[in-house]
């Protein structure tokens, strides 16, 4: 197996680092807090699939404890890629393997040209998580339900092979740790069509302080979703990534289907947490206008989530890990 | 003088028409509660510019107990539309005088003709509130700033004279009442001048839970502003109302030097009472489609404010009065 480090052990770096490190995998957690706390009691993945307890965890307090792995994957919000990339900047060369790379699990659109230079010779893959799960405290995540991972690469110079022998790897640690794993040619369409459903439902969730079963049951709400997954799905068009007509009524269908459930913005925000206007909204809203379009729902929920985002919140503000 | 009656004794029906009846124009309030009360210690209105107190009160406590007037102004919100008419098209031709009329002051866009069908030979008057006025019990009225009273006509017949005696005559009462009060030829672009301002802040105060000044402090909020205003200027023209170019950096500029104002919409949601989005947003998104045009950053507060309303609200459903 592939050896791993995690950066950002919140619900999405925990739920898949713990599950390779039950199957065997060596992973490293990058723990600013609670590192003694894990290294005594060990980290809990409780699931319906069956709960996970890794009672011995190979711990860094600091980057510059992270040994050297095979894939880094960094697993932080959007919003502290500043931070990441930072260190990332000094610690690449060693931390990464030549041969190894980053594997940066994330909602939003275009961080990874960031995270490639910061990793100069390293291979950066694209991870998005179909996934429902929190983090409860320091040493459990709890997971909810779904959990599958798609990764695709970034590919900064056409050489590379558009399914390259570490996604394999990866898939195939995956596998063994019996998580389910999408491998896909193209980041850019992957990122726009998770767009599609974070770009209505995020904002909404925090807008109207309800989860998805109370926004589906409304039609004013359902027919608004409509509109903006129209607009991101002509925004994606835009850019060459045509997305099948039926996604939008098959995310509603999905959606419809789930168990109640509060959007990860959501989360961040009742907890007082910045939440990742940039990568989820911004980002996407610059993109549309490079390509001539417009998305004016979209940049609704944008200047109302920048005026909440930058309200005091009633939560206090604890910033993910690291 | 002229007599009136008032049918809706709120913030805005108890500021003119204490104000009327203070300066000697017999006046009756229709109230459904607090008549008693009422009949015994009178109506308050404090006021910045120097509280009056009306010991006797010509009070109704039923439409049938109306007694005849020159001017019914009715000083409801839209939400209460369909009960009013009811009530007025059962009472119009007893308690409004031959040559008499019927002002409506209100919020929204659309409702006079409804109120010239119920009051059948009778001048219907649209009246604007420019007014920052809060009802703290059954008979006590807050005034906080403002007062200035739009008054312009409904025309159903070309026959009509744009300024009518009746109109003036309200103009010289509210004069010796010391209040404010612009006369207007052009109801419809009058209306479309007030949505200017209340379609962007009256939403937007419910939605993101904010008072005039803290939207007014956040570039965000300010610039999506000024694209709401832009969409209501292009439906009012599509209307053949050409608004000022000036106009939406006039009221903004008016709204960041006022003092820090919730608006009747936030007042209602707070209250758990309806909210105005029929008259406020539903009916000028229809009048605009009507028009061929797409308001996409109204139709966004529609959707979101629609929801909001039909959510069971934090306060009791008192209903205004009537």
């Amino acid at each position: 197996m592939l050896r791993y480090g995690v950066v950002g052990t919140g619900a999405v770096g925990g739920f898949y680092g713990i599950r390779l490190a039950h199957a065997g995998a060596d992973v490293q957690f990058l723990l600013r807090r609670g590192a003694s706390e894990v290294s005594r009691h060990g980290l809990l993945l409780t699931s319906p699939e069956g709960d996970l307890h890794l009672p011995t965890v190979h711990v860094a307090a600091r980057w510059a404890e992270l040994e050297p792995c095979d894939v880094l994957i960094v697993a932080v919000k959007a919003t502290a890629n500043a931070e990441v990339l930072d260190q990332l900047a000094r610690h690449a060369q060693r931390v990464v393997v030549p041969g190894g790379g980053v594997l940066l699990i994330q909602n939003g659109i275009g961080a990874e040209p960031a995270y490639a230079r910061a990793a100069p010779g390293r291979e950066v893959l694209g991870g998005l998580a179909f996934l429902c799960a929190n983090r409860v405290d320091r040493r459990t995540i709890a997971h909810l339900d779904f959990g599958t991972l798609t990764i695709a690469p970034h590919v900064a110079r056409a050489a590379v092979p558009l399914v390259t022998s570490l996604m394999q790897g990866i898939a195939d640690d995956l596998a063994a740790a019996r998580t389910g794993v999408l491998l896909d040619d193209d980041l850019l369409r992957a990122r726009w069509r998770k767009l599609m459903w974070n770009i209505p439902f995020n904002p909404l969730s925090v807008i109207l302080d309800a989860t998805t079963d109370v926004l589906m049951a409304d039609r004013h709400v359902v027919a608004l979703v409509r509109t903006i997954m129209g607009e991101v799905m002509a925004a994606a068009a835009a850019e060459g990534r045509t997305l099948p007509e039926s996604l939008p009524e098959e995310l509603l269908d999905a959606t419809a289907a789930m168990a109640p459930y509060a959007t990860s913005m959501k989360l961040d925000a009742d907890a007082g947490r910045p939440m990742e206007v940039e990568a989820m909204l911004a980002e996407p809203l610059r993109r549309s206008a490079r390509s001539g379009l417009s998305m004016p729902s979209v940049a609704v929920l944008h200047s109302q989530l920048a005026f909440l985002d930058a309200r005091p919140g009633p939560g206090p503000a604890t910033g993910g890990s690291p």
